[in-house]
């Protein structure tokens, strides 16, 4: 059975099947007058380069682990076992942490380069931890208790925890896909961290300029966030809203609050649809693929995406985004993707300085992704 | 065929199986009076996290590859091709270097969550080298000559050389499986090394805190040492007893001994045993597995794990550990499994002082574990 | 269908084959009198360590992926995604950018431990970039624009960027394969990068010790290169000559040039050949492999392989190599290899001072491989 890769199984439970992706990125970064920086202009580089393989044991226990081998090493993405009965799975291992939809979903379906802004900005990462989900019909209940990335666990005094939980209300009524989601996540910082960094690229991964940037904010202790999300897919057309809102906490200092969001709106101009299943979004199955004669799916995407990094009351200046995107998707066959996308990123009180000292500023975004995953 | 993930193979010699394993690891360290350390409390981790193949080609050719991606990078373990004849196996490539019983026997099927203290505190790992292996009936011999680590080959300084043998009998008699066995190593470290340091973690592996550490033990030239095995496993129970002694050479300074011993005896509770085959145990084939409708294996363990890094003559006071451990461990199904550990920890002239400068003190050990192989 | 591992194939035209391979050195370099150095002597090391995949996604999409594992890291090799029409190849990602018929062909099959001097020392690599090849009978045109290697593109200051093109001409006449070809390379260096150094090691890799070495040569922004490649393959019998001629721009300095060549010819003692498609060399398919009685292929090889990193005229002095080169190959059996290299390297004005000042001297190098390949 063939689903990008070979899936082997038989009929005992047991499966085995190979997994990975390449993601090449090209971009380009306009250039705000009067700053110098290498990641402005042209950039590219592997955006991820993963490789893992996924299957199942007979009782009921399954495993996914997988690399990526992009950025000069490997980092390790998912790897943990669970064990699904029939409404519960439990989780044990390093995995997401139910941040939110976009989040959730593979990165090899997103609309966009990247996923909306706060996503980075916020750390959204996958940690090591247990959870369990409970679903049943429209409902799915998401919770678990983390700690942090294998990467950081090496150092034994990284031992944040956290507490994370989510909610998903996902009826299908006449032929319409709805979703409404909620989630909450509660992390206190490791003993021997006190401060944390919150920024973002415009867009585009390439390039390593961040143009809004809180810089190091000392005397941290924790971090309370919420996230808000709704999503409709009706037949080729589909929007998508999400929020996140962030509070942190910190020992004989302001407590600053930081918030993001992006609305999203697409349309296949073929006979295809968004696909999706368990509370996230799942691939394209295309209609007409190229190997069979056919033109493959194209996709047309718009996308709203805002994030505040400033809280002049808590005196945190890290600048404010309202960034407008477009996207066209080419899908050829299922599992190769080809992605054109455009911004402007309109930025306020920015965290580098153009000339004349000017923090309110315009940068265009140009980008390219060629994608095949298995 | 499955043997966890599927192999493949043909009628001519050719045959192909991916291996991996994730092992994801928790526990908590009671803190002695006194002492701080962000390794004491709660600790966790992805304590191993390998992916590989191994696979036959006509003619006796065999080779196995594997890689650890836990703790932030990754490290290959098992790399090496290997000429199987009748009765003679040679080994070219990296692959462990004979240290004994339990080291040899895969991480996947110890009787606790570490192997006894002396065989990380005396740095036993998987070594680049050429060996042979001649087995008749119950006898194994295995000889070979390794330098280092392939990490360590990176920087041609570190050109260590060492001789090591092991000699293995292991008879059944009337249903029962013995084994005796006795190994011996001399290692000249590499030309830019010229001091070691022997230290141990307290059971888990999660905390990096270490109680009985030599510290850099300078002028160091030569490791000689040999190791001591028995084994006995009949029907439900099994017993081994396992010892080293290390001598290390140094140049106008005296030369210094240490040790370590663990005894271990286990019990299954369910109709299981515990496997063996050539020189090491093997994972357990569960009579009753889950998903047959049955409760799968569960195996209970003493063990007495003594390490002595103190030699008072030859001045060095690394410190001593009498620790007396217990395991439950539940194998749902081949592959797969969970454990908890407890271990008191006796230590004397431990290597960090508690509160009033007392250096002989216990800890109190608890660990757990999930764990799936392929 | 085995090709080393299984490939997996279906009639839609989706196909998934792992591959890897294992080649483990020993060498020992002579020392010229007066040098010390950790890399004289006896040395080994896990030479390469690849894992990774490869396939086919119907519609005439291609992908290859794999990693490099020696040397205690990850390096990407192969990360690319294609596109194989009828005649021409897309290909996207980090793959070689048409340095000539060695370099592009695989290690696997290569007559030397190492490939000629100058493909090391003019610092050939796979870059990331997007190609073109056209190929019509015994015709093949490659061309593309690159920038840098995946490890050296996490830093975004690192944005060199090449363009680089080959034509091969390959007709067979009688039974004899022919192959012509020449490459032409600029690379403007990144926006960061200042200053380059070319180097090489006595042919084998194990070693770190470099005779010839230019030291760093600053102020350089632009390398040009071109490359000249003829190769026969009759019988049992095979020949080729190679060359790459390269000149490095400086910014208010003089720009001087370097060149390399080598002249290799051997003959199989068994009723083997050598094997060619698409432009590059390819493994020997035993004709009496072990597997089935036979013997193997037997092969016997020379060759003269010169380096000349010193520019008096410029200034710069790097060293002259001059080496003579023996290489007896068994292969067992397809997949398979063991090596025996000699070599006898005639240094002048080499980077390392012997005894008295002496920098024209020679070194005796022999060195040994076994390989594993899938």
């Amino acid at each position: 059975k063939w689903k990008g890769a070979p899936e082997f199984s038989n009929d005992d439970g047991w499966s085995f099947k190979p997994r990975g992706r390449i993601l090449y990125d090209a971009a380009t970064v306009s250039t705000p007058s009067g700053i110098t920086d290498n990641g402005l202009g042209f950039s590219n580089e592997v955006r991820r380069a993963r490789l893992g393989v996924q299957g199942t044991i007979p009782g009921g226990f399954e495993y996914k682990f997988e690399g990526d081998f992009a950025n000069g090493g490997v980092e390790l993405t998912d790897a943990f076992l669970a064990y699904a009965g029939k409404n519960v799975t439990i989780n044990v291992g390093q995995h997401n942490n139910f941040q939110g939809l976009e989040e959730l979903s593979s990165s090899n379906d997103t609309s966009f380069k990247e996923r909306a802004a706060f996503t980075d900005a916020f750390g959204f990462k996958r940690k090591v931890g247990i959870s369990a989900e409970y679903n049943n019909g429209p409902l799915l209940l998401q919770a678990g208790v983390f700690t942090d990335n294998v990467d950081d666990l090496a150092e034994d005094g990284n031992n944040s925890r956290s507490l994370d939980g989510r909610i998903v209300v996902a009826p299908k009524i006449g032929g319409n896909q709805l979703h409404l989601g909620a989630s909450v996540h509660v992390r206190e910082l490791g003993d021997t961290v006190t401060s944390v960094r919150y920024r973002q690229r415009p867009l585009v991964h390439s390039t390593d300029v961040r143009f809004i940037n809180t810089g190091t904010i000392n005397n941290a202790t924790t971090e309370s966030s919420y996230g808000l999300e709704a999503a409709v897919i009706s037949g080729r057309f589909h929007a998508v809203a999400e929020g996140h809102w962030l509070k942190l906490n910190r020992t004989g200092l302001q407590d600053p609050s930081f918030d993001g969001q992006s609305i999203e709106a697409g349309v296949f101009l073929t006979n295809d649809k968004r696909e999706y299943k368990g509370g996230v979004f799942k691939g394209v199955k295309v209609s007409n693929p190229v190997g069979k004669g056919g033109f493959g799916a194209l996709q047309f995407n718009l996308r709203y995406d805002r994030l505040n990094l400033t809280d002049a009351g808590d005196a945190v200046f890290g600048g404010k985004q309202d960034s407008y995107q477009a996207s066209l998707i080419w899908t050829p066959i299922d599992y190769v993707r080809f992605m054109i996308n455009y911004a402007k990123m309109d930025y306020s009180d920015a965290a580098i300085a153009a000339a004349g000292g000017n923090r309110d500023y315009s940068v265009n975004v140009l980008g390219f992704r060629s994608q095949i995953s298995f």
